[in-house]
């Protein structure tokens, strides 16, 4: 089901009672570039621990715009033994609210867009019918914004000037026509005034964007009257503003398991748009997603694993749903629920979020069923609460890092031993080709290159570590380090940056404050 | 006429001779945003230098991507006292050429891009097929890169090994492979090789981008006749990863009276995209603009101008084109040139950059015709040729700004008298009110906010200015200085600033290095 603008507040109910019942739901999201690094090679690094992958991604995938984003339903039909799926295609745009919401600015990357063109995404409707959405801060100022025009009106409030450059709010009063306005008020009474409290008082804004105040004479029934009414459009008009991020809290809330493929950049993003910044460090990003989505599991990193591993030989996703049609995997039972658009998987509608969001639902099935063949009596059919999914639950898989397969969101992350692994630094001349002859006694080595002038360098064997240390002791040219060498000076400089951060800066306060408070409320909605 | 990139090659003719007849050219540009700032009054300041708004406007509006270019060309033929238009609708998108071409990142503005999008903007048509574009320095970067491959596949380079990271280049041929390449062409020419230099070498690549090297056994003819094909085909691959800066370049060679509608942004952009990175200052600015656009004309500057300043209401240019048809004005003459599409004016396709571009060339033509008004005899036609029209030439209409109407872009800029302007620093919880109340006893105030912080205040009365100041002296909360003091402090601060960078920075050296080559490249094409 495609969901824009247009029919989103109608498509509302259907995608709420569709998480209600499933078993278990799967996301994908499309996006407007993928790094603002100058390359992916300078964005990553083969030996990036978690947390500096995440400190890259953080910084150089933000800013980019979530603009489509699949949401698939699945729940299991025990009496007929399949699953019933239900998919919705969101487009999305922060399409500015009125003229006191953020103008959000994003990035694009050409090479992103061109792919997506190629593959026949439909821009306009993005741009032209995307759902908008309002992260929980931005939500929290439109409803004070409400709260402190609601009672200016009322009169709870003092009328104030306002400096022309922040007039965002309601029309006041400026002192020198009080006068004016109260003989108005006069005139139009008269003395034949007889509703003590029965003035109803409200901005109006015309189709050519001029306002006005409009007070009319009421008693006191109809002033609650109107007064409960203008409440109601004023929620209504937070809700529509709120708009996709509606969804989020729902899948939140409902605490079910939310699988995706690769999907840290889709877990960052949501987390990103709909939900709060994101922080600066990956342990409080850890804990703002176990507040947003309890169960995660990524299928990539499913089919990384034993005992898929060794069976799949291409974990892409395309290629993955196809060979998990093959033995010794199945292909699921899933069937379209009524009402809703199908899928087919051979007309292959790759690279549209609601598309992607199936198939990596029917890859999971394929891959809890398989682990049903290894209990005895082998059973087919594997819930998505099993205890056999648990080995898999929050480790989203991490590209091109050579010895660390996942990011683990509800624990301390792998500490891969590197004691074969050299830290070396160069002249920027240096190529490749100078570092093999550098290291060409030491047999098969692996380059990971950090900038222009360092790269890490991993030696086949551990007994060469110190020889090739030793001999590096009188080279002016280049340095050699062990990693743990490397690790203990770098600690010592972040000690030294915390140190300050400490000292002078009021960053980290403010940071966890903010956590807390996303966690409390991710959960009461 | 729409150009794509489907069709762009095949315009190409077309374009450069309605270039090349035309009297004077009309452009506008649409873009994907318009201020990078945290808001139009925090970017903008009614008391801004021309060059402080110059360094504002670069930092704040050159990341977003000017992607629909409206040429139109105006032709005056005698025979029928009439013009001949020819209107053009560019779309552009920086699709990157191959794997080594720049992968462009730019920004979108939510605002904008709704804005557009209501308007019925084809988003779709910008990213599936907009024209590419290289700017002067990638040109020049990609025509290297084609050189070097040339020397290296002829055999004048030294095959090396290129590092992983930057490997963009064409194919090596590592050493341990050279001897097994040998002994296939060997193998292949055998004891009948009888081609002593007819070897033709080529990498080519497969629909599934596979590259491998071909070699093939040719005689001199033939080999000659293949590296010239080869060669024509990589001069059209550049050509075709120019794109688009060809048309501007023909723009710039023909050295034609340029017009556009309040176009200093259009201007900025256009040298941005197409030519370099704009310089940081706007001396250097207006040298390249003269280099590119040796004469430009802005309609809205000229609209705000006497004799029409008196005349014109609204300069906004849907109005301005609607009131330059009514009396004292006549609409111009002007039909579309056979075999291109026309525009309607009542049919309003505002925001089309072609239709800009066309509307602001009609109103350009009237405004012109008006000055023949004032003739003996009066004249009803005036060439854009005409000696008349130069008090308006290459000044560019200046936004918000109260005293200055334009960036004069041929020479120095306005210095208006800024005697009866004080420059007040606050507390920042103050708002306009409290300017107003503080100068409650100096009559009439204009407030130009700089930030938070400070403020200027244009008193209307010139003597009250020392009082100001004097009464400020003993003030604790707010300071007052005179305009002129406001500067020498400036000043000093900007000299200290410059100091540091020829001490320590190279970037001045390389800044006037690259506008020397810009100019001297500009019309060398």
């Amino acid at each position: 089901m495609e969901v824009t603008r247009q029919n989103f507040k109608d498509s509302l109910c259907p995608i709420y009672s569709a998480i209600e019942e499933a078993d278990f739901l799967a996301i994908d999201g499309e996006f407007s570039g993928i790094s603002d690094g100058p390359s992916v090679s300078a964005l990553t690094n083969g030996m990036d621990t978690p947390g500096e992958r995440y400190v890259k991604l953080r910084k150089h995938s933000m800013d980019f715009l979530l603009f489509q984003f699949g949401l698939c339903t699945f729940r299991y039909d025990q009496s007929q033994s399949k699953y019933l799926m239900k998919a919705f295609n969101f487009y999305i745009f922060p399409k500015p609210f009125s003229r006191n919401s953020p103008d959000i600015k994003f990035i694009c990357q050409s090479s992103s867009i061109d792919f997506l063109a190629s593959q026949g995404f439909d821009f306009n409707k993005v741009f032209r019918s995307g759902i908008p959405y309002l992260n929980q801060e931005e939500e929290s100022q439109l409803r004070e914004q409400y709260e402190e025009r609601r009672s200016q009106v009322n009169g709870a409030g003092t009328p104030s000037y306002i400096s022309p450059n922040s007039c965002k709010g309601p029309v006041n009063v400026p002192d020198e026509h009080k006068d004016f306005i109260g003989r108005v008020y006069s005139a139009s009474c008269g003395d034949s005034c007889r509703y003590p409290k029965g003035i109803h008082v409200e901005t109006v804004e015309t189709e050519k964007k001029e306002r006005f105040i409009q007070i009319s004479k009421v008693d006191e029934e109809e002033r609650r009257r109107m007064e409960q009414q203008k409440y109601e459009r004023e929620q209504e008009e937070m809700n529509d503003a709120v708009g996709f991020s509606r969804v989020i809290h729902a899948v939140s809330k409902s605490g079910k398991l939310v699988v995706g493929h690769n999907m840290l950049l889709d877990v960052m993003h949501t987390i990103h748009q709909f939900y709060c910044s994101l922080p600066e460090e990956l342990d409080d990003f850890k804990e703002v997603t176990m507040c947003v989505f309890p169960r995660l599991l990524d299928t990539k990193l499913m089919a990384s694993t034993q005992p898929f591993k060794e069976l799949i030989t291409n974990t892409s996703l395309a290629e993955l749903e196809k060979q998990l049609k093959e033995k010794p995997f199945k292909a699921p039972r899933v069937e379209c629920s009524e009402g809703f658009q199908s899928y087919d998987t051979a007309s292959e509608r790759l690279h549209e979020a609601g598309y992607d969001a199936y198939i990596t639902g029917l890859c999971f099935i394929s891959m809890a069923n398989y682990l049903g063949s290894f209990l005895t009596p082998p059973r087919s059919h594997i819930s998505a609460r099993s205890k056999l999914l648990e080995p898999f639950y929050n480790k989203l898989f991490l590209m091109r890092v050579i010895d660390i397969p996942y990011l683990n969101i509800s624990g301390p992350d792998l500490q891969p031993k590197r004691d074969h692994v050299l830290y070396v630094t160069f002249p920027k001349e240096w190529k490749t080709s100078d570092l093999y002859q550098l290291f060409s006694a030491f047999g098969n080595i692996q380059v990971s290159w950090l900038d222009d002038t360092s790269a890490f360098v991993s030696l086949s064997q551990l007994e060469q570590v110190q020889i090739a240390v030793n001999t590096s002791q009188y080279a002016e040219s280049y340095r050699i380090q062990t990693y743990a060498e490397y690790l203990q000076a770098k600690q010592k400089n972040t000690n030294i940056n915390r140190k300050w951060a400490e000292d002078g800066w009021a960053d980290a306060s403010y940071k966890s404050a903010g956590m807390t408070s996303t966690c409390s409320r991710a959960h009461n909605r």
